[in-house]
């Protein structure tokens, strides 16, 4: 029995996931799934890519992560499986993956192809229903990933603009605002081992017209309306508002700069 | 062990389908719930008795699909159960069901009456937690059908304006946008077959002022701002947009006219 | 195996609700975890409070209730666990379980300070992941209560603003909106129970200009556009309207007053 985590864009307005599940169920009736989020913005890739990467370590090791964002669906786009740090991953080739490959040392990549394991028949604009959900169970029954289909190396795997590492250089870090969650924070992609990396000097946050000095340790405790830079849940540098939304008090979307400096 | 899923119009944002839950635990701690949707729009029965027929096809046979979208709640409308293609079905008798059942050759229905089940008191503003609920519940524990009360046949049953099915008529079928999807894809009552039907001829698509000729076999592959037909996950017309909203782009909302006619 | 049901602020636009049960049963894969709702208002103690009350009933004995409801999360707020009618909390003392304490004779009542079962590193913004959960699996396992830390009495814990009861004064009831469903209902906290105790006679709602005499017993049957009074699931006063959003027809927000008095 294991667990098996859905990573979607596809919202929870419409019947898509509950039809996701009576998929799982149909071909494991003992599959434990759990939502991992179905909010990801349509098409969004980049967006799901950071968001698994700050996630599935949370989960126990064996959990099968299934992630259909999928604007190529019907194509001839491969789907891929990659076993990872004791976890696996289902997911589309258009870079989704990247950010949690590019953290792994001897990743197993194989591509999905066994038709045998696939619902039929297979329609060109559901293959998360079709594809994704019977490939998902068969794992979580125990069938080997070398199963599925050949093996891929890496470098075969496609990229797209799914990474957006941020620009480190010496003593700055030039960053973007990837994520803004439901309290307002604007969640970055600046990791707290980069600032760390400039050593125990004072750093200096620039958003906009903003500046902020120095890092937080709690929301709390803060004047309103004063922004604040805090190392937030997925180990990235936030800006935030204590009981309130930066991104609406500041008036920041997703995408915009942040430059971090130390303060020597 | 029976999955039970849960189709209402409660939404998210309140508790009540966190006490449906609980409601059915209660009574049957085993059970594996399944959310197949809570966003169907307020009192609408119509939008939901079509996502059920949709979907429940998807989910394991033996499955228990509890549907509360029930503005008479309380009142003397009654309850109903129906046995159809191996599957259960609880709702309202206010034509939610009438799809489903019209797909079935010999469905059996009775009327859930026997009080002994329900939960006690009974209110009268939340049969979904108090009668729904753990009458699911001890369907999921193999209670037979009979035992929730009398036979009732199909023409005893309620129709309302639930069904809409689209006019076939020769060379062209008459049909309306039944439901908006996250992507903002037009989903439509016009099914497959009944496009199929029409023979190797091309077809054309009227909607509004636009006019789309043909079928596409993907959403991926096309112009920005183009509008595509495309057979989509419930096998019924679809209009979209690659990577884009049809819903906006066009300008259409729920319940607009669509015509598809054979090009001979 | 028990319940484990989940309260917070979360919303589902991002990764947290599912890291958390990730979280969960990464300390315990045989949870049975359930959503009791996220979409409390964002660091809305007061709203919580009231949802888990109206709630936790509707749940087996043995439940355990994780409610993460926590703006002062890092600080040195405590975080408590109360056993309770034979249910299991876990909240930040912010006042978030008074509503649930003051309806219990003899709560037990613990600090969570035990930091062998907290995940570790313990971040400083997301002890929802980081304690809440662990601690919750490890009650699902069978750990005693005590083994959290030391017994805290009543009297010790945080009411801050989070009970608002509504004023009973001889013939009226003056109470307030406290939440919004999505139907549109104004859910007030006038206890069923407080109108109860005027005796046999009829009664007068007042909220705004609006004047409605007596209690309805369901939504429908009633015309358009007339508001109507009704006791509802959570067994206090609603307002509301037959197949309409009485929020939206009246142009009421929570936080309006509400008084019920005796038509003597």
């Amino acid at each position: 029995m294991a667990i098996i985590t859905l990573l979607t864009d596809f919202g929870v307005q419409d019947e898509y996931v509950g039809v996701l599940k009576g998929a799982i169920l149909s071909a494991d009736p003992r599959a434990v799934i759990v939502d991992l989020c179905h909010a990801v913005g349509p098409q969004d890739a980049r967006q799901a890519a950071w968001l698994l990467r700050a996630s599935y370590c949370f989960f126990p090791e064996g959990s099968i992560h299934m992630c259909v964002v999928d604007p190529g669906v019907g194509t001839d786009r491969k789907i891929i499986a990659a076993q990872c740090r004791g976890h696996l991953f289902l997911a589309p080739d258009n870079g989704l993956l990247r950010p949690v490959l590019d953290d792994c040392a001897t990743p197993v990549i194989h591509q999905v192809e066994n038709r045998s394991l696939f619902r039929h028949p297979v329609s060109r604009t559901f293959h998360g229903r079709d594809i994704f959900a019977p490939v998902a169970a068969h794992l979580s029954r125990g069938l080997p990933i070398r199963q599925l289909g050949r093996t891929l190396e890496v470098k075969a795997l496609n990229i797209l603009d799914v990474t957006g590492n941020p620009k480190v250089s010496g003593d700055s870090i030039q960053g973007t605002v990837v994520s803004i969650d439901r309290f307002g924070n604007l969640i970055t992609n600046i990791a707290e081992r980069d600032i760390a990396a400039f050593g125990s000097v004072s750093v200096v946050i620039r958003l906009q017209d903003h500046r902020i000095v120095g890092l937080s340790e709690t929301y709390a405790g803060h004047a309103a309306s004063e922004p604040i830079a805090i190392i937030g849940s997925r180990k990235c540098l936030e800006i935030a508002m204590n009981c309130d939304s930066a991104a609406d008090r500041l008036n920041v979307s997703k995408g915009a700069s942040v430059l971090v400096s130390a303060d020597r």
